[in-house]
C-alpha cells in the first residue's frame, strides 16, 4: 500500500502548470518580478532563499534578493520595504522570517502591499483568510491542503493535532481547520505531556523545526503524518519526525526532503500568478 | 470557596466606565448612535437586540433598529446596509445574526464599515485580530477573556477545549487563544465522543445553544467553566451546561443566564466606545 507521499512529484506538476502561465502572462505582455528581504545571515533562511530562487528562474519569473544587516531597526526596515514596493515591475515581496528578534515583525509584515505578500502574512490576507474569502493561503498551510486533496485524505470528523504555532504554518493552518467538520488541536512547546495528544492524532501535523521531536511512542498505528518542520542538522535537512522509527506505524507520511517542502516553493509561485492574474 | 462566577456584577462596573466615557465624549459634541439590522422575527435574536437597546438607552447611546422581511434577497439587503451606513450620526453597526440561509452571510457582513463593525465580524477587524493587532474583540470572546482576567483564571500551559466553532464565539476566540502559551482543542457537532475530549479540559469554553450538552460525566474535577451558549426552553434563557449537574465537581463556573451575557453586551457597548474615540 502506498505510504510515503511524494511532495517532489506533487511540485513538479504544479510547477509545469504554473510555468505555462507564466509564459501565457508573457505573450500577454506581464513579466513577473518576485522580491525577497533577508535580515541577517540565518542558514535555514539562505538555503530557503535559494530554492525560491532556482525555481524563479526555471519557470521565467524574475528575482531579486535585498539583504540588509541584523541590526537594522524596524523604522529603517519598514522604509526600505517602501522603496522596494515603488518598482512597478514588482509582483511579489517576501520577508523572509524569522526577523532578529530586536525588528518588531507586525509592524514589518503590515508595510507589505497585501497585492504583493504572496506568503499571506498581512493582516489583510490573515483577514480574508480567517472569513473563508480568501483568494490565497500562505504557502505551507497551502502545500499541506494540496497534498490532503491530491492523495485523498479525509479530515472530515477526523481528530487533527497540530504541533506548532508559528506565523508560516501552525497559526494560519489553525485558523482554516477552523471552519472545516473536525476536531482539531493546537499544541506548543508549552503544552505539557506532547505525547497525550499525538497519540490521540488521526492526522498529525508537526511545524516546530525540532528533529526526531515526534517518535513512535508519540502515535497511534494508521496515522497519517504532515511534516512540515524545517531545521538543519549540519548540512542535512530534517523535519519534526523520527522518520525510520514511525514509518511502520503509519498509514501515510510525508518525507523530509521531499514532502511539504518542494510544493510550498510551487505554492508560493502560484500566489504570484493569482495574485497577478 | 468562590465558584460562581458573577457576570451580571462584572458588566455593571464595566457598564459605569463606559457610561462615563459617553458623557464625557457628549461633553465633546460628540453623540454616539447604534444601529441594529434584523431580519426576520428570530426570538433570540429579538430578545439579544432589546438587551442591546436597553444597555443603549441606559447609557446614553441612541439606538435604531431596522427590520426586514425574512425572504430578502443578499444583493438588496447590502443596498439596505449601505444606505444606513450613509448616516452620518451612525457611530455603529450590527447585523444580528444568524441570517436566514438563503441569505450569504459574509457578504452581506463585508457590506459593513470596519469603523463601524463593532461586532468585529469583518474580514478586516478579523486580519486584525488574526495578526494580534486588534483594537476591538468580538463582544462574546472579548466578555470571555475580560471574566478569564478579573477572575485571575490562569491559562498558561492549561488544555483549554472550545465546544462550537460558531462566526460569534468559537472561530473568534479560537484564532485569539492560538496565540497564546496553552493548548487548545476545538470541538464541533461533528466531533466523535465529545465527552473524550471535554474530559481532558481544565478549561472548558462552551458556544453552542444546546442545553444539557455538557454533563457531569463529561468533565473532571476542578474544572473550569465558562458557558456563553444561548438558547431558550420557551422563555427560559439555558447554557450549554447541565449546571446543578456539574456544580460540585468545578472549580468556577458561569451561570446561564448571568455569567457571559451581560458581559457580552457591555464589552459590544466598549467597542463603540473604541471606534469612535
Amino acid at each position: 500500500m502506498l505510504k510515503i507521499i511524494n511532495g517532489t512529484q506533487s511540485a513538479k506538476k504544479l510547477l509545469s502548470q504554473i510555468q505555462r502561465k507564466v509564459t501565457l502572462l508573457k505573450q500577454q505582455g506581464r513579466h513577473l518580478k518576485m522580491a525577497v528581504v533577508l535580515v541577517g545571515e540565518d542558514l535555514a533562511s539562505l538555503s530557503f532563499i535559494r530554492k525560491k530562487e532556482e525555481s524563479c528562474k526555471k519557470i521565467g519569473i524574475a528575482f531579486e534578493l535585498f539583504k540588509f544587516q541584523a541590526d537594522i531597526d524596524t523604522l529603517s526596515l519598514c522604509q526600505k520595504i517602501k522603496i522596494i514596493q515603488e518598482d512597478p515591475r514588482l509582483s511579489a515581496l517576501v520577508v523572509q522570517l524569522p526577523l532578529p528578534p530586536k525588528v518588531n515583525t507586525r509592524q514589518v509584515l503590515e508595510m507589505i502591499d497585501p497585492r504583493l505578500d504572496v506568503d499571506c502574512l498581512t493582516s489583510h490576507n490573515l483577514g480574508k483568510l480567517a472569513s473563508g474569502i480568501y483568494k490565497i493561503l500562505p504557502p505551507t498551510p497551502a502545500a499541506i491542503l494540496h497534498l490532503i486533496k491530491e492523495y485523498n485524505i479525509n479530515l472530515q470528523r477526523k481528530h487533527i493535532v497540530i504541533v506548532g504555532k508559528g506565523e508560516l504554518v501552525g497559526k494560519p493552518l489553525g485558523i482554516l481547520l477552523t471552519q472545516d467538520q473536525n476536531t482539531l488541536t493546537i499544541c506548543t512547546k508549552f503544552t505539557k505531556n506532547l505525547g497525550n495528544y499525538t497519540r490521540q492524532a488521526d492526522v498529525l501535523i508537526t511545524a516546530v523545526g525540532k528533529p526526531n521531536l515526534i517518535n513512535a511512542g508519540m502515535i497511534k498505528d494508521n496515522i497519517i503524518i504532515l511534516d512540515a518542520g524545517t531545521s538543519y542538522k549540519g548540512k542535512k535537512l530534517c523535519g519534526d519526525v523520527n522518520y525510520k522509527q514511525v514509518l511502520e506505524k503509519v498509514k501515510m507520511i510525508t518525507p523530509v526532503p521531499g514532502g511539504i517542502g518542494p510544493v510550498t516553493v510551487a505554492k508560493l509561485l502560484e500566489n504570484i500568478i493569482i495574485l497577478n492574474s
